[in-house]
């Protein structure tokens, strides 16, 4: 059986996730299109818009196969740790091929790109040392010093950050699983944090933010989702009485930083360098999560940063814990969201040749990144009145979302 | 001039408390009365139905010329912590006397009782051990040891729980501060206790059950105020919403707890002997704090001392800074939060008297108690909306509460 992995959040899922699936099924010829997805929380440090389980359910119903989490510890990252643990999942999930979205869609600029930083890594290093000394940001520095080791004409351009993941997934593949064969397709809607819906095809971005500034799903929203999405999205705010977003999610982030002293909230994976003090200083003036961010942020500590701490902050994502988690190659094991009867085939038939465990329910194993994903439903669910917090709580612990092969 | 201490939470003030005061002023032939008050948190480990600063105005409009803060760590404490902390306080404010209610108005038989104890204090802790070695809860154990070691008649009984607090006042006047005088007066309810008003002198609890049940001020509670309290009690819920009671808080205590692992869990004052896993598993199934409480409740675990446990969590008392704190005597500075025209002179006189700081703004001072204090003053007012929770808590550093003398 041919099979191709995605790398995904589908926050929400929409009509561009629906061509990416389709088309890198035509690409790479499979049989089965695994998605590994982000769970409650995503890479930019936010929760997302409906939970896991929901968005499992939208991605079977629209072209994937099977679905896995990629756990919380890698999700809320930067690219790097980000595509470390999806791609070397979906590497132990015995992919054949992994395709992402780009613009230039162009798999062979990648493969310059990468060729070119092996030769020049050592000097890219020592340019982004120099201007992480100079009191740039991360996302800055990185820039600069990809600038400064001029990519041959032809190659992607890694100091644009739309080309910074797929490139990650590229870099993964080619050291970690050098027989999956990376792929890309030309993404349609090109610039993808685009912030205005212009047509059916939009970024998450630009949807979320009409959906959650209008309480609703408008008709222009509508256009931009697959006809199965609009019902899914509207029932679960229907029966959770929200969809979920950081200024819903402020007041216990303000009880958790103002109750808590700056040792405890110095051994949280990512308060370094003294953010400790400037959080609880910030907290205790900020009346809203764009207040508090504001008051935070820095040149080098960026909102997306920022954002990544707090989800650690508010999960309660130990600093040592951490450490040892994300040193783990590969990934523990990987759960299942959701399949269907293509993806529960795959599975079967794949198990022989996978060295990690593929588990449907949490409790199949012990794990401090299984705990470490209880803790982080918690925090997405505490929104909710106290019966159907806990029951959400204990859906944690039961099946995957089954669904019937695509027709 | 003349001063009498008192012991106090005013939870919230009644006539009973107004008798107290009345009587204690005249018994002790003070000029000026000193209440020492619990703050945002009471001894059995519940929030105080109003905050202390509203509370510390009904003591001065009732017969109270200077209301001190009983710091939190001594404050959510059994009875031995509450009264060091209180007692001392008092007595480095200088106070002459110590007058408590007690059922027998008798200070001669808690003298006895003080006297036998101190005869048979070996004889008593070899059975409170053998006790607890029985698995019996603390509390019980005590009141085993109390009647194995035969109290002469004329003695205050110890194995009534009533007489506790008041025998703990005396010891620690004997003990820490023989030149103040011990007075106690008959407390006219005599259970204070009691669930049902039955008059205009009721107990706090029939209070406030009545109160929260109702959601206002019945006939029936009114009657058991001073005149000037209804008013305050009303426009304090009309004001921020609500009377603080412990399930309007247990959203936050499960979302904290099931957001820390074990072993932060294990670093909070009280959480001890596994109690960590004991308070996880419990938390993953219940819906209301009272569910909560009687999924974790045993014998050795009583409800009064799971209460203050789950106050320290909601806090984030850490166990080396409460086991660093409760070993500083006297108390390393007393805190005020409301004082009349009485109070401030009696102050400015005994000033040079005493040995500790007597501060009016927390920031005067660096201190680990006070930023207890203040994530005291944070969980406690997480209830309210964003822009009044951070007004509230900026009160924290305001200056204390000053009304004009009794006339």
């Amino acid at each position: 059986m041919r099979s191709c992995g995605v790398v995904v959040e589908y926050n929400p899922f929409h009509n561009g996730h629906y061509y990416h699936l389709e088309q890198s099924r035509e690409h790479s010829g499979a049989d089965v299109m695994i998605a590994i997805m982000s769970g409650h929380f995503l890479q930019r440090g936010e929760p997302a818009i409906m939970d896991k389980w929901h968005r499992a359910e939208t991605a079977l119903k629209n072209g994937a196969d099977l679905v896995l989490e990629l756990p919380f510890l890698y999700a809320v990252q930067h690219s790097d740790y980000f595509s470390q643990g999806a791609v070397q999942t979906l590497a132990e999930a015995g992919v054949d091929a992994i395709c992402f979205g780009s613009e230039s869609g162009d798999i062979g600029a990648f493969m310059d790109a990468y060729s070119h930083m092996n030769v020049h890594q050592d000097e890219f290093n020592a340019s982004l040392r120099s201007h992480l000394n100079e009191g740039h940001s991360f996302p800055e520095s990185s820039r600069l010093a990809y600038e400064s080791i001029q990519f041959p004409s032809g190659a992607v351009d890694l100091s644009q950050p739309n080309n910074i993941l797929g490139y990650s997934y590229v870099k993964q593949i080619m050291s970690y699983a050098p027989s999956v064969t990376p792929l890309t397709i030309h993404r349609k809607n090109s610039h993808y944090h685009d912030e205005d819906i212009t047509g059916p095809i939009a970024s998450a971005t630009s949807i979320r933010r009409q959906m959650l500034k209008a309480g609703t799903l408008t008709k222009e929203t509508e256009q931009t989702l697959p006809s199965s999405v609009p019902s899914l999205l509207d029932d679960y705010k229907q029966m959770y009485g929200c969809w979920h977003e950081w200024e819903a999610y402020f007041h216990l982030l303000q009880y958790k930083i103002l109750t808590m002293d700056e040792d405890t909230l110095r051994c949280v994976h990512g308060v370094d360098e003294g953010l400790e003090y400037r959080l609880k200083r910030a907290m205790k003036k900020a009346v809203t999560f764009e207040d508090f961010m504001n008051r935070v942020k820095t040149k080098r500590y960026t909102w997306t940063r920022l954002q990544r701490t707090m989800t650690h902050v508010l999960v309660g994502t130990d600093k040592e814990d951490a450490r040892r988690g994300l040193r783990e190659t590969p990934p523990p094991y990987a759960r299942i969201l959701g399949m269907n009867e293509a993806g529960r085939k795959y599975l079967k038939w794949a198990k022989k040749e996978t060295r990690i465990p593929f588990i449907t329910q949490p409790q199949a194993m012990q794990h401090p990144l299984l705990d470490l994903e209880a803790r982080a439903a918690a925090a997405y669910y505490s929104l909710f009145p106290a019966a159907v917090r806990v029951s959400r709580l204990n859906r944690e612990y039961e099946a995957p979302v089954i669904l019937p092969s695509h027709p």
